[in-house]
């Protein structure tokens, strides 16, 4: 398991704090570049930076290069065997690292590494003391949330971003699947889109149609209001640039495909150095794809859909069968799709605590987000302008008034969590509560409890 | 996995609990035998009764008569695989049984049952709304308390007994190791002992005296005081009775030997019906000693020591290299000592809510037990009186006072947590509490977010 840390502003004397990213599917390098909010605030805090690495992404593979190589080996990819893996690592850190022995722990986290430290605080209160859980769709699952909503907010976006741009995506999928049809349209897309593999065949048009859907969802993720590079290199609010190209639903078949390309061309090869599209990548490839193909299918089942109607996709319906039918077929996994409502609680998490749930609503994730405060100490924080976790980016100038008030109110909880950390370290067996004697007649008895200091030795390696 | 329920006072319009066994380390008739109380208050509550034997014990054999064939099978034998069966099949019982889908659930659990309870709500407090863990050492590991604790505790029982019992006990080694030396004294021992294995060896001696320490310190555990049959058939207050055959310390070997032996006969031969006595068996058979062997040395790491000094046994250190050493030798598994340090907090266990810590004076395990409240929901209730989880008993008419008092005090709490169950659920999506908007210029976003009813379909067996 990889880890990264940092202390730089670590004051120990103060008895600083230990921050602590709770890596998701990637190189955890790639998590700690992008969450400039805790090396911003590190130095108010004093606070030592920790990153670590999830097992079985980036370079954290339990079995090297036999990770995935069966279900047997695979079968350990999951987010409970995550967490556990962060608590061992923490005591681990806290027994062998000078100065932060009694060092209170924050975790942060974005998306799936927002959910971790949420389900990490609900599940190893006694390790960590509070968690920024940022854009964390801990409601993403069956039975929880309705399957349309992640398509509703990508397209309610579009619509933002311009009242054409979305009527145009929607009118362009019945041009695609025509042009699909023959070889003539085929030819005229592969060369007028410059794509990198020409289609061969209809079955083509489905893999171009299933970049477009997941170009689409990828920029109302990354729809930061300044130049950003998290999945691609991108220009300040991407959708208005996109939709730009998209302003006229009315266009002929050629002239709309044409403007379509231009439209993603700006998430594809805005520095302009693509030779071609290639429709089989994503992104800039920090994240670890298929290591969450796996997991997706071991347990992080989050249903998707499409309407049409609510929505500016083609039709199409949730459809666990399938879904299971795929995993078995790939991998020879069945997936548990009420993981998260088993294990980490799903709406039921009120006995849980210190815990904000940032979301912004430009992001369509924040559809599974908490976005109601569950009790005064589960915090729910709206950005309005703000998209995937832009509150763990570093400050910019060009922040919304939103993201710097979120920011704000996460920074006075992290505070708060600490204070009351230390106020109930000094009062542990000095004011206890009082204990409910049964019989005031106590026989005499000598019971010697005494508070042996917890050794911890351990020779684990990390 | 193997489960048993009881309908009987079920009140299912007046919405009654369920009230939930969290089985232990055996078959789960016997913990169903046993625990009297819930059947006691069962009409009260309206409760439906249910117990979930615990994975490889009893018949609930996750892999048949090969279920410890290896490491590799017998390593699913932990507390946390045994509380993920607990909330998957509560999840499933809810979803397939007519009338209890929003049932309360109140856990219930003694000694290892107990800390399984406990652990239970810390780690699925969604699942379950509260437990009475009685007499749950939870704190009896390594770091966390000392592991003289538990032999002074058994040495007091015996003190309190009669002032000479403890002196005699304690005398009584020093004549065994000699009688052991030769082979005169072993064939005097066995013969009157009336040894079912005559003693061969100064080896077998020891097995002797090792039998004792377990008699001794399951004796503490069943100090009851009335007639039971917990581990074996006993009489009223038994260490009182073994200690009316141990009052003189002055008495030379063989009387003292005699007298121990007469002693002992009240712990293995109450009922008369031993024809001789075999000490390669502790108890009538209901506890599955090979699992917890298994168990022990995958996770449950509890260690115990003695000094001579402050109890009535030959000193004897604990010594983690050599424990580790026969988990090796005998099943080839490498302990875990931190476990419950790791995954369930150790005494850093309040951010947790809603469970009941019950210890009785007399009981060796109170030792490990939380003694302390430690919040208003997290609540020690002490019963001077009471021996091993006497309050989960039945009430019978011998009871003293304190356990009478801590029933009322248990019941008062589960009162409490069924009735801030349902005000929490009639609440839910009326008045949420205020989210945070970090900006009043929130754009028109018409975001849906329809609160599906969980369908929770599965066609998993139990």
């Amino acid at each position: 398991m990889k880890y990264l840390y940092n202390d730089t502003y670590f004051d120990e004397e103060a008895g600083g704090p230990i921050f602590f990213y709770t890596g998701n599917e990637g190189d955890i390098e790639w998590f700690a570049q992008n969450t400039g909010f805790m090396w911003d605030i590190a130095p108010e805090f004093g606070a030592l930076l920790v990153f670590a690495e999830h097992r079985y992404y980036g370079s954290s593979l339990p079995f090297g290069n036999d990770s995935f190589s069966s279900p047997e080996k695979s079968g350990y990819l999951t987010s409970e065997q995550a967490l556990a893996d962060f608590a061992d690592f923490l005591l681990w850190f806290k027994r062998t690292r000078k100065g932060v022995q009694d060092s209170p722990i924050i975790a942060f986290g974005g998306s799936y590494g927002g959910m971790l430290t949420a389900w990490m605080r609900i599940k190893y209160p006694h390790v960590i003391q509070g968690g920024i859980a940022a854009s964390a769709p801990v409601l993403q699952f069956q039975g929880i949330t309705a399957c349309n909503v992640f398509n509703q907010i990508v397209t309610n976006d579009f619509d933002q971003a311009s009242p054409n741009c979305s009527a145009s995506v929607r009118k362009s999928w019945e041009v695609l699947n025509r042009f699909g049809q023959s070889d003539a349209g085929r030819e005229w897309l592969s060369s007028a889109w410059r794509l990198c593999e020409p289609l061969k065949s209809e079955d083509d048009i489905g893999n171009l149609k299933n970049w477009l859907v997941e170009v689409y969802g990828n920029l109302a993720m990354v729809d930061y209001p300044y130049p950003a590079a998290f999945l691609e290199p991108l220009p300040a609010n991407p959708i208005k640039v996109v939709c730009q190209s998209l302003n006229d639903p009315q266009l002929t078949d050629k002239f709309l495909l044409k403007s379509l390309f231009k439209a993603v061309s700006v998430y594809f090869n805005y520095t302009g150095s693509s030779n071609c599209l290639d429709v089989s990548k994503q992104d800039a490839g920090s994240l670890g794809d298929f290591g969450w193909g796996v997991q997706s299918c071991n347990e992080m089942v989050m249903p998707m859909c499409s309407d049409g109607v609510g929505d500016m996709f083609e039709p199409l319906p949730w459809n666990y069968t399938s879904y299971e039918q795929n995993c078995l077929t790939q991998f020879g996994i069945r997936p548990r799709p009420n993981m998260a409502e088993l294990i980490y609680g799903g709406r039921n998490i009120r006995a849980s605590s210190n815990i904000v749930f940032s979301n912004g609503l430009l992001d369509p994730w924040s559809g599974g987000g908490v976005l109601e405060s569950l009790s005064d100490s589960l915090i729910a924080v709206i950005i309005p302008e703000g998209a995937h976790h832009l509150d763990l980016r570093a400050a910019h100038s060009d922040d919304p008034a939103s993201v710097t008030k979120a920011r704000r109110i996460e920074r006075a909880q992290i505070k708060k969590w600490i204070k009351d950390y230390y106020s109930a370290q000094s009062s542990t067996n000095e004011i206890p509560l009082p204990t409910i004697h049964t019989n005031n007649s106590s026989p005499e008895y000598d019971m010697v409890l005494p508070d042996t200091p917890l050794p911890l030795e351990s020779s684990e390696e990390y």
